[in-house]
């Protein structure tokens, strides 16, 4: 703001017609030549980084008090040049985060990002294009359903699928739980859990992601709304304890309304039986949900989509796009096989809406209200890479962890678990260290990230094949680290490893 | 794949160590050279739509069969070079959304986006850092707190004030229905809403944002939840209405939770009355939320902060960065100065979690779990920008505001509202067009977005400085289509305008 109009304004005499205005911020809206300059030194100085992060710590290596200093000192009063700021942040993101870009980050499902869906949100942060309703942005609203109807008839849900984006798999998986509701009990979306005569409880294996307790919760149901259902000694669900569960809560007043199978745990990448979770739902009238936030990459195998046989009776899925298919973070989709559920869930009736679009408008039909243009990412992978693109990303992954089963089982470990996906999970042979100091010393070598899971009751180490580009040297250098860390005796150097190794985040 | 790897895959014989892996799919991971090549072709892309936009059609402009037409023929069977494909999508969504980067956009608080904030989104999706754990991406969750004090200390929330980052207003407005639900009876978070004795209400004015319909729905109180308050005939939360209704309420068996008064209506950009509600909500015992998505961002404004009074009473606020501090959607932040309310509403209580960090993890204090770098976007902003940047921002937008509301005055028109923010709700003159024609009109010519809303029951010509570079001539502009607009005779083809126009999305 000049100062003339400055004291303009706290002088009240607003308004006059040719008052002289502002220039805008050009801090915030710098001219055109501004923008490339800065535009091309981010797109050099993010391939440079690009290119060291490999090569050096997948977790962080920076001195955090010398960084929190650095940072107390941005107190907004000065403006200080983008240039010289973005050159500062970069610095501190490559030593201060652990890095899902590094080829032996083998962790939680987080990926390395694809190229195609950096475009996108290059793309959308530029055009920023409002997703709320299919009038403002008919291209973009139309683009995202032609992906989901895509990715719905891979899965098989049939011609009637619908669906949207999300934030990610939380918010996919809440919006199944308030279809079911919906669906359970119309008079739920007016009248909430009270309109129901008892409790209203949905099943989950005890290896399903956490992210259930917190979305029985906030859909008030409380956590004892999501009931955990024991495994079957592999990890995956046992549909016999399941079928019992229901008859046990339906006798006590409870009131069951879907049961969530889970494709891909983020333990040990198991695969509930999907078409035995089905039948009993089936069986029971109650909502089948699949939560293939990571697994549902398969899909796009030939090859290996039939580990995920039954997915197609789902009334819904969560597949995450930020997971396998390597969009970046977040970008969950909810798909449904009944087109107008979302509508009767999330329709706000008010005059001055205009209501002959409540069923395709996405603030209609979803959790979010203003959203972003989430689904270009998907639409340019697939169009890149096609199908089969993704489908040699995940066998990939895949095979270079079926070579380090092999290879770690030639080395005397144990494989626990029997995942048709990329996760890995080893118990090191007798005599070893233990699990946890085993992969506090991997971590904290900065080599590779791993991680401590449990798998029925037992520690385990835990590595999932999350970066495209990791290579099978970098299998078989992990392969070496493992081996090492298992055999050297514990000092308090490598029991006061890096915190960073001791999350499980899933 | 290779198809060496694909028959030995399809045979079963994965894993021999010495196995060929395929290569990486190029198409997903380009190599450098052609990263850097195609970042080049999109930066200069951009620029060259940035200039055309605002020269173009405000809306939509495209022949949307034939562009569904070319969608359709994506079957993701084939795989397209990227680089067509980006060309086609940038051309699509040029004349195919309704663009917010125009600057004749007065529309409903989506921002032309400011390029730190794009510089962010870079950032973010090139890392793709994962936003769930401290102790995964130390330094990107500490540039986060970072902002959040910030902007709390800014709002006047105190040295306790915590928050995070959200998909946007709604998630934040959830959130601190949730924070109020558990801290007004601490068994919801294990039983839900049936822990309560009665119906929770919450309260908000008629005015407020209809996204609280879908709120109180998603958590379980039912769309009965939100009790709508009557406004006070300028637009803002009649405040003895509210201690009525609380009153009433009680005195039937309902249990209220919440006052959230609105800071900024959609309509009318209207601040609710802040220090009169927080007074009744502590009379009442409940908590103070102010959903300042919008107009929050006058605490960066010396000047107009005034506006805002009371708002540090708030135990909770909502802004949306991605409003009026321009950040790229979605970029919502909920603050409380309630330091250990998340963690006690959201922690997640497994063994093998690392319990150290409840207060500090994202995904132990808040709705999401993985999570996008977001805060990134409002840090480099105000880095470059300062506080006073964004101040002569905002001050700049109600300045436009206050021209055109003086400049439609002198031409016989009423302003039907008096924000101190940058909204101008319109009625032509007696003996003009309908106010709905009006809107139409202008909107169906292309040159400007604005809106018809209801205040006080009566439609109005709703129009809001969204975009940080909107001129002085861009308003005069206006002004003249608006009076052209209002003194046209009806025809048919323009009351067949667009349907982009009757959108009123809040």
């Amino acid at each position: 703001m000049t100062r003339r109009a400055s004291a303009r304004f706290a002088g009240k005499q607003r308004g006059s017609p040719d008052a002289p205005i502002g220039p805008p911020s050009l801090a915030l809206f710098p001219a055109a030549a501004e923008r490339q300059r800065l535009d091309d030194e981010l797109t050099r100085a993010l391939i440079e980084s690009g290119a060291r992060i490999p090569r050096g710590s997948v977790v962080p290596d920076f001195d955090r008090e010398t960084f929190r200093r650095e940072l107390e000192a941005f107190d907004f009063s000065t403006p200080r040049p983008l240039s010289d700021v973005l050159a500062w942040t970069m610095a501190q993101l490559e030593h201060g985060v652990v890095h899902m870009t590094h080829p032996s980050y083998f962790g939680l499902f987080n990926p390395a990002p694809a190229f195609p869906a950096q475009c996108a949100d290059r793309i959308a942060a530029a055009l920023n294009p409002q997703l709320a309703s299919a009038t403002t942005s008919p291209a973009a609203v139309d683009i995202e359903r032609h992906v989901v109807r895509a990715l719905g008839a891979r899965a098989g849900l049939g011609e009637g699928v619908t669906g949207h984006f999300t934030s990610g798999g939380s918010e996919a998986n809440a919006t199944a739980l308030l279809l079911a509701l919906a669906s359970s009990h119309e008079a739920y979306v007016q009248d909430g859990v009270r309109a129901f005569s008892g409790q209203p409880v949905f099943y989950v294996s005890r290896e399903s992601h956490l992210a259930w307790i917190k979305i029985a919760q906030q859909t008030g149901l409380g956590r004892a709304g999501a009931q955990m259902i024991a495994t079957d000694g592999t990890g995956r669900m046992d549909t016999g304890e399941l079928a019992s569960a229901i008859e046990r809560d339906r006798a006590s007043g409870r009131l069951p309304v879907m049961v969530a199978a889970t494709a891909g745990t983020t333990g040990a990448g198991m695969i509930d039986p999907l078409e035995a979770s089905a039948a009993v739902a089936r069986r029971h009238g109650l909502w089948f949900h699949v939560d293939a936030a990571w697994a549902g990459a398969l899909i796009a195998s030939k090859h290996l989509r039939g580990a995920l046989a039954g997915i197609e009776l789902a009334d819904s899925i969560t597949i995450d796009a930020h997971k396998w298919f390597a969009a970046t973070m977040g970008c969950g989709v909810l798909l449904t096989r009944h087109a107008t559920s979302p509508s009767k869930t999330f329709e706000v009736a008010a005059g001055y809406m205009p209501s002959q679009s409540a069923s395709v408008d996405p603030y209609m039909t979803s959790l979010q209200w203003s959203r972003r243009f989430l689904g270009l990412r998907l639409f340019l992978c697939l169009a890149a890479a096609g199908w089969d693109g993704y489908g040699s990303h995940v066998e990939r992954a895949v095979e270079l962890m079926a070579v380090l089963r092999c290879t770690m089982t030639a080395k005397g470990w144990t494989v626990a678990n029997d995942s048709p996906a990329a996760v890995v999970c080893l118990i090191p042979p007798a005599g070893s260290a233990q699990v946890r100091s085993i992969v506090e010393r991997v971590v904290a070598s900065g080599k590779a990230w791993i991680s401590v899971a449990k798998l029925e009751g037992s520690d385990i180490v835990r590595v999932c094949a999350t970066h495209g580009e990791t290579t099978i040297e970098d299998i078989h250098h992990l392969a070496d680290d493992l081996c090492r860390a298992a055999q050297e005796p514990v000092t308090p150097s490598t029991c006061n490893a890096s915190p960073a190794s001791a999350t499980y985040v899933r």
